[in-house]
């Protein structure tokens, strides 16, 4: 693309970096900028740069958080001897929106995938075991995605934790609310007839 | 959405006001961000800034520009007495990728409509209407977008030229280039046998 001033050719280089936002996507939203009021673009911008140096991780769950402990572990009704590991804070929002969960949480911040050169180094493995091992858990509930890499990540954790008598679950695979069984793949239904669970505790939820 | 921080929320709220980017999106690219070093977020939010701050808008087409004439209109070599009008910047930029135009360009900002409180009066068609009539130019060529609006405003500018004995034309609409007939619709089918053109002037380009 040919641009008539460098301040919007910087722009949208800037915003195509971001993930799916390719360069007339950026060039649209730039353009939209330019259409709004000054301050809009200086609180976008505020609100942009105070993200990156303003938030703090949770130094027991590594949540996102404005303060040393995010609001979960600092709240004294959570029942902190149940921890579900997850792979990504979007996935604690989205657990906690479901209300169903009372217990912590422990963010990995992503999963072990060789192929993208994350091994478990890279990720808040260590500090799972160590709270383990502290021994103030009970249950470590594993709620990763159902793919290779999380089944590694799962199994990887697993193996660390072996021999601290800690007792490990993982969030049920099974058909979805709401979806047809003809079009369920196989691995799906398959799994979820041999994990069948009793009716009673289907009519719970 | 309940999110453990509020600058996260806040970023999220300003990001999901983007056209097209939803509360979900918006919190994928924020979260991206804050994966990413920090000098990425500084200069996405300085660029952002500086559009909006330092950008001109070209006196003599409305173009955006960093200087008070843009480059297209700066340039001898252009053909000043040919304006091609159009809506957007974006336009600019695409006619300017066929490299088929050698005028000037004068970019409305925008098309007549009145559902969107859009009158000619948010426009820059007076400018326009006063270059014509200062004697300079010999040709007005529409290039909006084929639609009700875009007709409208093709019809204003031209009821606003009447007496000034300028020529005007419009882009040529018909089949485009690589489409099968019969998936054609019939009005720009119907058109583009009522606008035929010499066969040997579709060998030109």
């Amino acid at each position: 693309m040919d641009f008539s001033s460098k301040y919007l050719e910087q722009a949208v280089q800037e915003v195509s970096q971001l993930p799916g936002i390719g360069k007339r996507t950026a060039l649209r939203l730039v353009l939209h900028l330019l259409k709004q009021p000054e301050d809009q673009t200086v609180s976008l911008a505020k609100a942009l740069v105070d993200v990156k140096t303003q938030i703090n991780f949770c130094t027991n769950c590594h949540n996102i958080s404005d303060h040393k402990l995010c609001e979960i572990c600092a709240n004294p009704k959570r029942e902190s001897q149940y921890v579900c590991v997850v792979e990504d804070i979007r996935d604690v929002m989205a657990i906690e929106n479901t209300s169903q969960y009372r217990g912590h949480y422990h963010v990995l911040g992503g999963k072990i995938s060789p192929m993208d050169g994350v091994g478990p180094n890279q990720l808040n493995i260590s500090t799972l075991v160590d709270k383990a091992k502290a021994g103030k858990v009970d249950e470590i509930i594993f709620a990763l995605s159902s793919t290779l890499e999380g089944d590694t990540t799962n199994f990887y954790i697993f193996k660390q934790l072996e021999g601290t008598g800690i007792k490990t679950s993982t969030i049920a695979r099974g058909i979805s609310v709401g979806d047809e069984l003809e079009y369920a793949d196989e691995i799906t239904l398959g799994r979820s007839i041999l994990n069948r669970i009793p009716f009673e505790a289907s009519l719970k939820s």
